[in-house]
């Protein structure tokens, strides 16, 4: 049994309108270290769909890499999505932002025709092949239900994204603050953070408890494996 | 009384290198918050130092604006910090990152003989003045001593970075993970953070136990004012 699970945590930028969502990401690699675990950190190598000036919520005619920019909220410590190995991970976990449904994926603007970065969508099928529990943030599990199609999940409340992940196969659970929706199935964790409006204290909240929950799944997963 | 305490928080940019540590950032903001406090995030409107890639180390030839990236911190909800007035704040805390000591001051360059940007220099002094508590963590006790002198503060436990506070005629105490340095008598609060190699938990207590002690000084300065 591993003493220390190892979370993969996949970033798409530094910045809610056009990357990963920093609070979010903050707050998740909190809920790892303070449970004990270890993270790395990874985004893919690619240019972002687009740089959003945060100040004015304008978009700007530069160009930046997700990874780059990732490295940010990584403190240097990031890897490409393309090198990920699931050997090497007890559970993989998406915080949201924009950057996932902009840049991972094309959700923000194919909806549920929306295509997956190839990486990122091998990593995801990968670990899940390998039965890692794949938590997802705010946004983000728009990537999930593109990959896995038939899973349960919550970005909340909102009804035309949850319309647009039923089009995708997926299954729309309502919550509110720090709910977390477990698909024992499919070993998907899910917690809407800012998909609602939401404070920093409630983000903390909401990220805790969706590690929380990928816990309780590697223990669950490992417990398993120990017995056979 | 203020039965909310209101927090100005100084951001430089976002992104430990170049900008505002942003676990720091973070963090401080999820720890007013949990002690029920309200925050406004400021920068100054001006471009950073430079811009470091944060995946190799280097700089790059881009330039940034310090309150534009801030704002990716404070999900758009930044101000100018030439437009900070005391009367709308119970404290000041500046978390750390090199933006603290590349573009708020020069220290970075100039180490004891840095200069302060006005509009930096001007909100401290004014917060000061008014008897608003100032914190700083990491390296941006650089700023505070920079203006105030002779301050009793902490930046950790690096001699040459603690010489140089001593040649701006501020007084160095060594701490070590989540200890704080209160002057009461300047109402200044001070904790290492990043300066030490740290985890993110070792941050989130850093930042709460410098909050929870503006805190004090905030309810110490409002009971007497109330005694009056």
């Amino acid at each position: 049994m591993t003493l220390t699970p190892r979370f993969a945590v996949l970033l798409s930028g530094c910045g809610v309108y056009d990357g990963a969502e920093i609070h979010e990401s903050v707050l998740t690699l909190l809920a790892i270290d303070r449970h004990g675990g270890t993270y790395q950190c990874f985004a893919p190598d690619v240019a972002q769909m687009h740089v959003i000036d945060h100040r004015t919520g304008q978009p700007t005619d530069e160009t930046r890499n997700a990874m780059t920019e990732a490295a940010r909220i990584a403190r240097g410590a990031i890897k490409d999505i393309a090198d990920f190995d699931p050997k090497d991970f007890d559970a993989v976990i998406l915080p949201g932002g924009f950057g996932a449904a902009k840049t991972l994926c094309t959700f923000a603007v194919d909806g549920p025709d929306c295509t997956v970065l190839p990486s990122v969508e091998r990593a995801i099928r990968a670990a899940h092949a390998a039965g890692l529990p794949i938590g997802a943030l705010c946004i983000s599990p728009v990537v999930v239900a593109r990959v896995l199609g038939a899973v349960t999940l919550t970005i909340g409340s909102d009804a035309g994204v949850a319309e647009k992940l039923g089009a995708m196969g997926a299954t729309h659970e309502v919550t509110t603050h720090g709910q977390v929706v477990i698909d024992q199935r499919h070993k998907v964790v899910t917690s809407p953070c800012y998909m609602l409006d939401a404070t920093v204290s409630q983000i903390a909240e909401g990220a805790a408890n969706a590690v929380e929950a990928l816990y309780d799944l590697i223990h669950k997963a490992q417990g398993g494996r120990a017995a056979e």
